[in-house]
C-alpha cells in the first residue's frame, strides 16, 4: 500500500503554487505558476531517484530504471496544468498519484522489469490554448507541433512563445518515446461514483467530444434609436444558439451532454447592440453516432438562427476527439487490482477527455478514477477525501506491478 | 448661414484624437485621448474669443459675453466622448456645431443680448462608466456628485481619480449655472428621418430608459462530466432572458426597443459550465407606462428563469430617465427656423438619452436632429453628410439668435 500521508502532503504543497481566489487553482498552462509545479515536481523526482526528460512540448518524463533493459518503459501521469478557476485534483493526483507509486517502490525496495516513468503532460485543460490535451496529441501524432506552436490565448500570446518564456522546452523529439503500457489516476469530475457508493472507477471508455468556436456578425447600432426591426443582433443569435446547443443535448438523454462555456460579445457596451460575437460550443457522447449527430444538428441551427436573424455566421472546430476505448487487457488489471484490494468498484465511462485518451493511439492505456465530492470539478470547490485519493493510488501501484513485472 | 467647410475641417481634425479601428472613434471618457479632444476644443474657443470654465465634473463652458448684463446664458453643446467603438459624429457634431455658430457670429460681427455658452459634457455615453449623461445628471441634481466620482469601469478605475489623472477637475461647483435656455444639436443615431427624405428633425420628445445589471449565479463545474440534470447553467440563463428581453420589446410594438449589450461570463473556459455571468439589459420607450410595464416584465422573466435553472438572480438598476417633453416655446423657434432656412423637417421622438434631456430639469431645453446614414451610430461606420451637418448647424444658428436676441 502507498503511503497517504506523504500523497496527501505533496498534493496540499502543490496546491500553494498558483493559489486560486477561492481555495483552489489557477494554475494555467505556461504561466510563471505553471513553472514553479514544474520545478517542485521535478525537485521531488530528483529526490525520488528519477532522471528527468523534457521533450521539445515540455512535456516531462521522469524515468526510474527497471531491470531488463531490452524492456520499453510503463508509463504514468497526467497534468499539472489547471482551468482558470480550477480544482486541486484535477490532474495533480494523476501525476503526484504516480510520484507516490514510485516512492512506495522505493521504500519496499522492490525494482521492476520495465522503467517506470512518470509524466507530467503540457496543457491538458486547454482553458489558456485550445485545444484540450495538445502535447499528448501532438506526441500520439494528431497534430504537428507548428500547429500547437501557433496556438494563441485570449491576449494573443502564442503557446510556442510562452513555453519558451516560461523555460521549458526540452531537447526531446516528441513522440519518439516507445510505451508499454500508460496509466492515468484522475477524479472522475462526475457525481456517478459517489452516488453509487464506489471508491474506484475502472474506466473502460471514454465519450468523444467536439469543440465548435462560432463567430455570429451583425451590425453594431444603438441601442435606443435603431428599430426592433431594423437590427442585426449578433448577441440575440448567440442566446438563441446557446438555447438550442442545450435542447440538442436534451434531446439525445442519456449519454449525451451539451453546453456553451465561453462568450466574447463586441463591443461590450450597454447601448450597443452586439455587433459580433465569438462563442464555443462543448457537446460530448460516448456514442459516436449520437456525437456526429449533435454536431450536425448544433451547426444546422447556428445557421438556421444566423439566417432568421440576418447575421454572418462561420463556425470553426476547436477541438476534437472521437469516442475511445480503453486495452481491454489493462482494463482487467486495474479491475482485478481494486478487487485485490478489497476496494468497491465499478466500471465507468470518462466524461472528461484525457491525455491517455490521445495516448491510447500509440499504446495500450487505462485510466484509474476516484470519486470527487458532488461529482464538482473545473470549480475551485473541487473535493476528495484522503481515503478516496489512497484507493485510486492504491490500485495505480497494484496494476502498475502488474504490468511493470517484479 | 454657417461656414460649412470650416465645420467640416474641424469636425475631421477632432476625429484625429482617439481613433478607432474601423475609421471611426474610441475616444471613451476620461481617457488620455478625451482630455486631448479636450485640450483642442478649448484652443479652439480660445482662437474665437471665448472664455472658459470648467466645473468640478470636469463640464467645460466656453462664453462669449452678450450685450445685456442680465441676461442668462443661452447654452448650447452636446459631447465629445465617444463610445469604444464611436463613430465621429455621435456628441461631437453638437459641440463643434455649437463652436461653428459662434465662430459664424464673430464672422457676421453680431452680438446676441443673451451670453452664449458652448459646453461640452463629461461621458454622456456611459460605455466606461455607468449611467449615461452622468455629469449633466449631476449639474441637474438627479446624481450627487460623490455617487459620480465613486462610479468605477471594467477595471475598477474610480471616475473621480480618472478626471483627477487627466487634469480636467474645474473649480466650479457644478450646477450653480443658471440657463436662460439650452439647445442640443446632435445626429439622429436612428433610420427616420433619412428614409422620410428630411433634413432636419424638430425634436418634440425623448424615449425614457431602464439600465438593468442582471447577475444570474450557478455553479461552475465540468461540461463532459457533469450530467445535464446537474447543471447550473448561468450561461444559459442569461441566454434565456436575453431572448425574454426581446420578446418583451416585440410584445410592446410600436414604440419599445429592448436588447442585452454586455455580458460578462465566468470563468468564461470553453470546458467550464458559467458558474456567473453579469449582462445588461437597456429597455426604452416614449411612453412610460410601456416603459414601466416593460420593466416588470422583464424582472419578473429574469427570476422566473432563474427559478426554472435553480440559479440565483439579482437585479440593479444602472440607469434611468423618465420620457422627456422638450419645452414647446423652443420647439416652435426650432421648427420656425428650419422653415425659414427652406429645409425640409419633421417632428421626431429621440430614441437616445442626451445631456438635454437632463438639462430640462433645470432649464426650457430643445433638440435639432440631422440624418445619419442608414440610421447607424455606436458603429465606427457612422457617416452623415457635410450638407445635413450643415443644415442642423445652420438652423441651431437661427434658432439660438432668435433665443438670445439680437
Ligand atoms: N480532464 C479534463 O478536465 N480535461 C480537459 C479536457 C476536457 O474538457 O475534457
Ligand atoms: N446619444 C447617445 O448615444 N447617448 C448615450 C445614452 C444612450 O444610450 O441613449
Amino acid at each position: 500500500r502507498i503511503n497517504s500521508a506523504r500523497l496527501w502532503d505533496s498534493l496540499d504543497a502543490m496546491a500553494q503554487i498558483g493559489p486560486g481566489v477561492a481555495g483552489g487553482n489557477n494554475r494555467q498552462t505556461l504561466t510563471d505558476a505553471d513553472s514553479a509545479g514544474r520545478h517542485l515536481f521535478a525537485d521531488w523526482c530528483k529526490a525520488a531517484g528519477m532522471t528527468m526528460g523534457v521533450d521539445t512540448m515540455g512535456n516531462m518524463f521522469a524515468t526510474r530504471a527497471g531491470t531488463d533493459p531490452d524492456a520499453l518503459p510503463v508509463y504514468m501521469g497526467s497534468h499539472l496544468d489547471t482551468q482558470p478557476t480550477g480544482g486541486r485534483y484535477d490532474g495533480v493526483l494523476g501525476v503526484l498519484g504516480a510520484l507516490e507509486v514510485v516512492r512506495s517502490l522505493n521504500d519496499m525496495n522492490i525494482q521492476t522489469r520495465h522503467p517506470i516513468v512518470v509524466t507530467n503532460w503540457t496543457n491538458e485543460e486547454g482553458a489558456r490554448f485550445a485545444p484540450a490535451m495538445l502535447a499528448s496529441g501532438v506526441f500520439a501524432g494528431l497534430h504537428t507541433q507548428d500547429y500547437a506552436y501557433a496556438r494563441t490565448d485570449m491576449d494573443g500570446l502564442r503557446f510556442g512563445d510562452e513555453l519558451a518564456r516560461i523555460g521549458w522546452v526540452g531537447d526531446e523529439v516528441v513522440g519518439a518515446r516507445k510505451m508499454h503500457a500508460m496509466l492515468e489516476l484522475h477524479i472522475e469530475q462526475g457525481p456517478i461514483l459517489e452516488a453509487e457508493g464506489r471508491e474506484i472507477g475502472v474506466v473502460t471508455h471514454g465519450q468523444g467530444l467536439w469543440w465548435l468556436e462560432i463567430t455570429l456578425t451583425g451590425r453594431d447600432a444603438h441601442t435606443g434609436s435603431t428599430p426592433m426591426n431594423m437590427r442585426v443582433n449578433a448577441g440575440l443569435g448567440m442566446a438563441r444558439i446557446t438555447e438550442r446547443v442545450h435542447q440538442i443535448a436534451m434531446g439525445h438523454q442519456p449519454g449525451a451532454v451539451g453546453a456553451v462555456g465561453q462568450v466574447k460579445v463586441f463591443p461590450n457596451s450597454r447601448n450597443v447592440i452586439p455587433g459580433k460575437v465569438i462563442f464555443t460550443v462543448d457537446i460530448r457522447s460516448p456514442d459516436q453516432t449520437k456525437l456526429d449527430l449533435m454536431r450536425g444538428e448544433v451547426e444546422r441551427a447556428a445557421y438556421a438562427v444566423a439566417n432568421e436573424l440576418g447575421l454572418g455566421c462561420s463556425i470553426e472546430a476547436a477541438g476534437h476527439f472521437d469516442p475511445v476505448t480503453f486495452d481491454p487487457g489493462l482494463v482487467n488489471i486495474v479491475r482485478q487490482s481494486a478487487e485485490k484490494l478489497g476496494y468497491s468498484h465499478m466500471d465507468i465511462i470518462s466524461g472528461a477527455g484525457h491525455d491517455a485518451c490521445w495516448i491510447n493511439r500509440v499504446a495500450p492505456t487505462v485510466m484509474v478514477m476516484c470519486p470527487c465530492v458532488g461529482g464538482l470539478s473545473h470549480n475551485e470547490a473541487e473535493e476528495i477525501s484522503p481515503e478516496w485519493a489512497t484507493a485510486g493510488t492504491d490500485v495505480l501501484l497494484h496494476a502498475v506491478l502488474e504490468v511493470a513485472g517484479v
